[in-house]
C-alpha cells in the first residue's frame, strides 16, 4: 500500500474513526483504524463491534493495498503536522510497519494484519429513505438530553426512533425517557420511511451521527432493519446495532389533560432557575414553583447554606398552585426552548407537568414533579 | 451592615477572594469570606491561612458593619446576576443571615460571625519597593515552570526570589528547580531592593499574585520579611507565607564550561520535539538530538507503538553529538523563549545543558540529560 494525501483530508477522515475508537478496550486491534486504498480512494474504518464508521476520500494511490494502525496515533500525528502538508503513507506488508512521511518528518508505526480486523457483517435494511441533516439534528439534539444512563434499563439508554400517527398524519418520531422526563420531537415523515421498525439508537451512535449533520442542507441516507440503522453522507457511512429491547409505552405518561397554562420567556425562565438553585447542594436540588395570577416565584430552601426567591412576571390565569421540580431537569428543558416562549401544563403538584414551545406541538416535554 | 455596590465592581473582588479559597478544607470559616464596609469602601477578605488576600473597593454605604459568608457561593451568585444589576447587601447581625438583593431576586446567605475569622498577623517588613507588573510577570512565569511537586522537597515548592551579582551588577533574581531543570531569570534591581531578604515564594502564591499583574504598566508595591511577601496594588493586598526552608546553592548546578553550541528556532524546535515525541508512551518521553555540522536529527524510538525522526536546519559547528532529554522538559525550555532563536550550550552527552533565548542572558535555562 503506497498514496499521498492532503493532510486536511487525512485529518478530517481519521477524525471521525478515532473517535469511534474505545480509549480503554482489551482487543489491540480495536484500537486501530483499517486503512484500505484502491483506484483514486483511500477509506478508514473504525469500530467498536456496535458502531462502525468508513470514511472514504480521494487520494493519490501509487500502490493498492491495506493495513491497521493505532487510531488515536495517526491521528496525533497528523494533527500536529504543519497546515498544508503533503502526507506519503507506505506499508511494506512484510515488516510490520506504516511508514509516514511529510516534509523533514518521519515516522513508522506498528501495525496489525488487516486479516484480524472485524469488519461488520453487511445487513439487510428493511426501509430506506434520506432526511436533511438538519431534520435529523433537531430530532437527535432535542431528546438526547433525556436518555437515561442506567444500565439495568438498557432499553433507555438511547433514542426510540419510530414512526407514529400524529394530528397532522404520519410522522417521524425520537422518544427518550429516564423516568424522571421525557422527550417527544416530531418531524415529517421521509417519503419510504412508513414502514420502518421502530429502532432505539444508542446514546454513543446518537453521539457520533451528529459529526455527520453539520451541514444543513445535506441529504443524509438513513437505512434500518430490525437490528441494525445505518446514515451515509458520500464520503461517511456509520452502521449502528440498535438496542435488543423494547421502548415501554411512552404515550401513557403524556399528560393530556393538564389545563393549568403557565406562558413564560424561556431564557429568563432558565437564568431564574440557575440563580435561585445556586443556593442549593448538588443532591436535593429542588426548586419551588408558587404560581398565582400572573406571577411566579421560584424559590429554593437548603437549610445549610440559605434561601433565594425570584419572581416572574409571567403569563397565568388559573388558581393559586405550588409545584417543585429538580432544578437540573427544569433548565434542561427550559434550553431546549428555540422561540421565545415556554409553554407549561400543570395538572396538580402530585402529576406530571407538560412542556412545549408556544403552541408546537412537534416537540414536547414531560417532567415529573417533586416534594417540596 | 448595609451597602449597594455595582455588579462588575462586586464580581472582580469576589473573584480573587475565592481563588485563595480552598475547595476542601475542613474548617468551616476558612470557606468564608470576610466583609467590612466603613465609609466609601468595602473590603473583601480571604485567607487559606498561608495566603491572605484582601480586595477594596467602592461601595455605598449606608450602615458600617461587618460578617462572613461563604466565598464560593457569592461568587456564583453574583456571576450569574444580570450585567449592570445593582446589588444591595444586607446583614442584620442577630439572624445570622446577609440578604443579597438584586432586580427580583433575593438571596439569604448563612454566615458566620466575624470574629471567628482568622486575619493574619501584620508584620515588620525589612525591605519595600516597587515594581512594574510587567517585570514581575516575566520574573515569576518564566521561572514558574520548573518548581518542583515533591512535598518532601518542600524548599523547591517554590520560586527563590532574591538580589544577586550579575555582569551588569545587582538584579533582582528568580530562580526555580526541580532537580530536573532549573530557571534563572533577572531583571533589573528595583530601588531599595538592595537588602531584601531572599525568600522562597509558594507555588499558590506565584499562581494568585499572577492575577494582580494584568496590567503592564501597573505599579506593584513589594514588601518583603524573613517569613512574608506581601504584594499590593491601590486595590488589591496580596500577602503570603514565604516556605521555611533554605534553597540550595544553584550556582553550582548552572555550567560555565559547556563550548557547543546550538542554534535553533525556538518555535520550529518545540513543534518537531512534540511531533516526534507522540510515537512514545507517557512515561518514558525521551528525545534524542543527534547533531552534526548545522544538522540535528530529533528521534523517539518506541518498541511498542514505533519510531519517528525529523531533521531541522540549524546552526551547528562543532563535532558530532548525540544526547537525550525528556521531551516534556524540552519543549517547556523551548516555549519559553519569546523571540525567534533558542541557544542550546552542551558539553558531552551526560552533562547538564545550558539553554538561553539569543545572546541574552538575563533568562537562562538548565536541563538534565537522559540516557538514550
Amino acid at each position: 500500500m503506497k498514496f499521498s494525501i492532503e493532510r486536511a483530508a487525512l485529518l478530517k477522515a481519521i477524525s471521525q474513526a478515532q473517535s469511534v475508537v474505545e480509549r480503554r478496550n482489551t482487543i489491540p486491534i480495536l484500537a486501530n483504524v483499517l486503512i484500505e486504498a484502491e483506484g483514486g480512494n483511500v477509506s478508514f474504518r473504525a469500530t467498536d463491534l456496535d458502531i462502525e464508521v468508513v470514511d472514504k476520500t480521494i487520494a493519490q494511490v501509487e500502490r493498492a493495498g491495506a493495513t491497521t494502525v493505532s487510531a488515536v496515533l495517526l491521528h496525533e500525528i497528523v494533527r500536529k503536522l504543519p497546515d498544508g502538508a503533503l502526507i506519503k503513507l507506505t506499508d511494506d506488508g512484510a515488516a510490520g510497519r506504516l511508514t509516514v512521511e511529510a516534509g523533514r518528518s518521519n515516522f513508522s508505526l506498528a501495525t496489525l494484519p488487516r486479516e484480524d480486523f472485524p469488519v461488520m457483517a453487511s445487513s439487510e435494511y428493511t426501509s430506506n429513505f434520506t432526511a436533511k441533516a438538519s431534520v435529523l439534528r433537531r430530532l437527535f439534539d432535542k431528546s438526547k438530553f433525556a436518555i437515561s444512563t442506567e444500565e439495568t434499563r438498557y432499553y433507555l439508554n438511547g433514542v426510540y426512533m419510530h414512526i407514529s400517527e400524529s394530528e397532522g398524519g404520519k410522522v417521524l418520531r425520537c422518544v427518550a425517557t429516564d423516568g424522571h422526563r421525557l422527550a417527544r420531537i416530531d418531524a415529517e415523515m421521509p417519503e419510504g420511511a412508513a414502514d420502518m421498525p421502530g429502532v432505539i439508537v444508542p446514546r454513543k451512535t446518537v453521539n457520533e451521527m451528529r459529526k455527520l449533520l453539520d451541514v444543513d442542507d445535506a441529504e443524509i441516507a438513513v437505512s434500518v432493519s430490525e437490528t441494525k440503522i445505518r446514515f451515509a453522507t458520500p464520503e461517511i457511512t456509520l452502521t449502528s446495532k440498535v438496542i435488543d429491547g423494547t421502548f415501554p409505552d411512552y404515550t401513557r405518561v403524556i399528560p393530556t389533560g393538564n389545563t393549568r397554562k403557565l406562558e413564560v420567556d424561556a431564557a429568563e425562565f432558565a437564568k431564574a432557575v440557575d440563580r435561585v438553585a445556586t443556593v442549593s447542594s448538588e443532591r436535593s436540588r429542588a426548586v419551588k414553583l408558587s404560581l398565582d395570577e400572573d406571577r411566579l416565584i421560584l424559590s429554593v430552601n437548603a437549610p445549610d447554606s440559605g434561601a433565594a426567591d425570584e419572581e416572574l412576571v409571567v403569563a397565568y390565569g388559573d388558581e393559586r398552585l405550588e409545584i417543585g421540580f429538580n432544578a437540573k431537569y427544569l433548565l434542561e428543558i427550559a434550553s431546549q426552548v428555540d422561540r421565545e416562549n415556554a409553554v407549561f401544563m400543570f395538572n396538580s403538584s402530585a402529576d406530571p407537568t407538560l412542556m412545549r414551545e408556544g403552541n408546537d406541538t412537534s416537540a414536547i416535554y414531560v417532567v415529573m414533579p417533586m416534594r417540596v
